[in-house]
């Protein structure tokens, strides 16, 4: 019999897919089921991508260069000089969607041991990239009653220690829709300066923000050192299933070693590369529109959590989710009985449990990211649903 | 400044594709190259991939299931009913290429220190995935002078320590051509079944077999447990830039931990996999063609080396590659040299160096890994150009 690794056994199951089988029965049994748990949007992807992979006319669907391709990389040059940065061809490599990304960095900074810090709740996923990577994720807490704002540099500086090798870090922030302020992010700056640290800023929801101006870490010069950028066409171009992500680092040392790890999986898709390049030619109008859609969305699932009694939400500024403290006592528990034993009109919703967006056990039990992916008139039923299910859960705190 | 993990220091660069800088210096120089150094097929991938991804129509390129999608596992598990072999439909994972096949296999089944056995020469990324898992590889030695044929079973015993988790193999083999035979496919699984190892059998070339039957490790029914095939459209359809392959697996322990990982990078790419799905129902008639290519192929490089002077071989009979030990001091100078001191008329031809499909630097110094992915008048006058070569090179060792 073959043994299993200690690294896949201490791996979890995501929390915003694991309960899929729960959702699949209901559908089978006849329900309706809002969709909050996962970030699919439901926008249409640009035009743009089909028509560019419908004119690939290459005879052989051959390796690309490991580094991704030329073409491609151009077109994410030319969108950072827009958006105030310089990165040069060989500071920008091409992966599978924001995650490989994200692996591959994980694996170039850390040995086992290691700490990566984050701030919690954090995008469930970081600690699966952490345990591939032999690293453990050292959490700083944030809470629903501070609308999970950074606490200050002292606070954050006490969780650093001599085996810390990075910040681990989304802006706009997945699960809690915060967008750091200059405050907060001068802070991060100061101390990854200060303690020679790497810099992960996963920010593939740029240009999700909703009030007021975005600021990218790539515009602190500073950190030109230290920074490694983890960016996608995922959510920006609505073409999650394209798997075409990018990470930028102006440091010499770090895409040296990188470009090993991109050898080693050879590239990533030739014909998905393509339509990415073209995602990067949509007129600016389709951006625009996209984020005032979802700035309503937001708008109204902002009213509708407010609305009902016992929820503490976060204040969400960016990215398309909300972070919720739910009046119950488990909201695993809770998000399984929407699924099994509850309906209105043989409708519910389903929401990912917010436990798998913190590192250690028996955190986050009772809160909940939901992911307004939906339209308005979906959201509001959705909301509603959420809040008669709040009323009748036998688990209800207050 | 950010620290490099000791991991990604060790990773060497691909002997495949390391060289690539000396290949572009020598074609902005005017030089023609005949690339003998990478497994890039010419082959037309079949029309059937771009028709079906052309017909693709969704609105949304959204996330397909992270273990992958539906219909291209019912295409694999129909293909693998014709070779005799019954998998359903949760033995099989879609997986980036058989490269990502390979590493979660790795990662599921390795802690650091644990030992993954290989028979030398073997693919190159080999050591790249198990340095990601944190193992070691130890190699039984194979030789040019015994056309790298597998020892007996008491030798391959002893490199088995209460570390070793797995055997990881290529059959046909990379980078030799080797096909084993039933008595070497019945001693490894012996030793598999014996010591209660995992056995990785890389099948990828599984079709390009030139002399008599190929055999699976899949139809070692006693195997069941054990077994882990590593596949891929790439070689086969001629697709490699299409990046999907897969994994099957009988064992449920196994393939309930390899999910999580694949849970972690979500998804692979949704519109590869309509393409790849697509290639499965491509006529026999193709891969007959395409084999009886290629064994013309074999047949020409194998005259063309047995008529250079001081050339030891491979018996390739199998995948696309052959294994040569050559008369020089050090085949990593030789295959420089070919690019920068060498031509014939302005062509000279690029060889990928032994040294990298060995585990240990100081093997394979003499040896040259040759891809024989040209057209046979392409083929005769690359092999010309090593001969020529082997005549001029001041390193040669007779």
């Amino acid at each position: 019999m073959m043994k299993i690794s200690q690294r896949a056994l201490s791996l979890t199951t995501s929390p915003i897919r694991r309960l899929g089988p729960y959702a699949v029965e209901a559908e089978k049994a006849g329900k309706k089921i809002y969709h909050l748990n996962i970030g699919q949007p439901d926008i249409e992807t640009p035009p743009q991508f089909m028509e560019a992979i419908r004119s690939f006319n290459k005879k052989t669907v051959a390796y690309g260069p490991s580094q991704g391709d030329m073409h491609l990389i151009h077109q994410i040059q030319k969108y950072y000089k827009e958006w105030g940065m310089e990165y040069s061809e060989k500071n920008i490599f091409i992966t599978s969607g924001g995650s490989e990304a994200l692996e591959l960095a994980a694996l170039t900074l850390c040995d086992p041991g290691d700490e990566i810090l984050v701030f919690e709740p954090f995008y469930a996923n970081y600690n699966s990239f952490a345990k591939i990577a032999g690293a453990h994720v050292r959490a700083v807490p944030t809470s629903a009653e501070t609308g999970y704002r950074l606490p200050d540099q002292e606070t954050v500086e006490k969780y650093i220690t001599n085996k810390t090798r990075l910040i681990l870090l989304t802006n706009p922030g997945n699960p809690t829709g915060v967008v750091y302020n200059k405050k907060e992010m001068d802070m991060i700056a100061a101390v990854v300066k200060k303690h020679g640290l790497a810099l992960i800023a996963d920010e593939v929801y740029r240009e999700f923000v909703y009030d007021g101006a975005y600021t990218s870490f790539g515009t602190y010069d500073d950190l030109a050192d230290n920074l490694i950028i983890v960016d996608s066409v995922s959510k920006r171009y609505s073409a999650c299933g394209a798997r075409i992500g990018c990470l930028l680092c102006k440091n010499d040392d770090f895409t040296t070693q990188i470009n090993k790890f991109c050898q080693a999986r050879l590239c990533v898709p030739t014909v998905e590369q393509v339509g990415a390049a073209a995602l990067y030619d949509t007129p600016k109008s389709y951006l625009e529109a996209v984020n005032q859609e979802y700035k309503k969305r937001r708008d109204t699932i902002a009213a509708g959590l407010a609305a009902i009694p016992g929820v503490i939400s976060s204040d969400p500024k960016g990215a398309f989710y909300v972070m919720v403290k739910l009046p119950v006592d488990d909201a695993e528990k809770f998000a399984i009985w929407l699924l099994k034993d509850f309906d209105e009109n043989g409708e519910t919703v389903m929401i990912a449990p917010g436990n798998g967006f913190y590192a250690e056990p028996g955190k986050g039990v009772d809160e909940a990211r939901l992911a307004y992916v939906l339209n308005c008139d979906d959201l509001k039923k959705a909301i509603h649903l959420l809040g008669e299910g709040l009323k009748a859960y036998p688990g209800r705190k207050i």
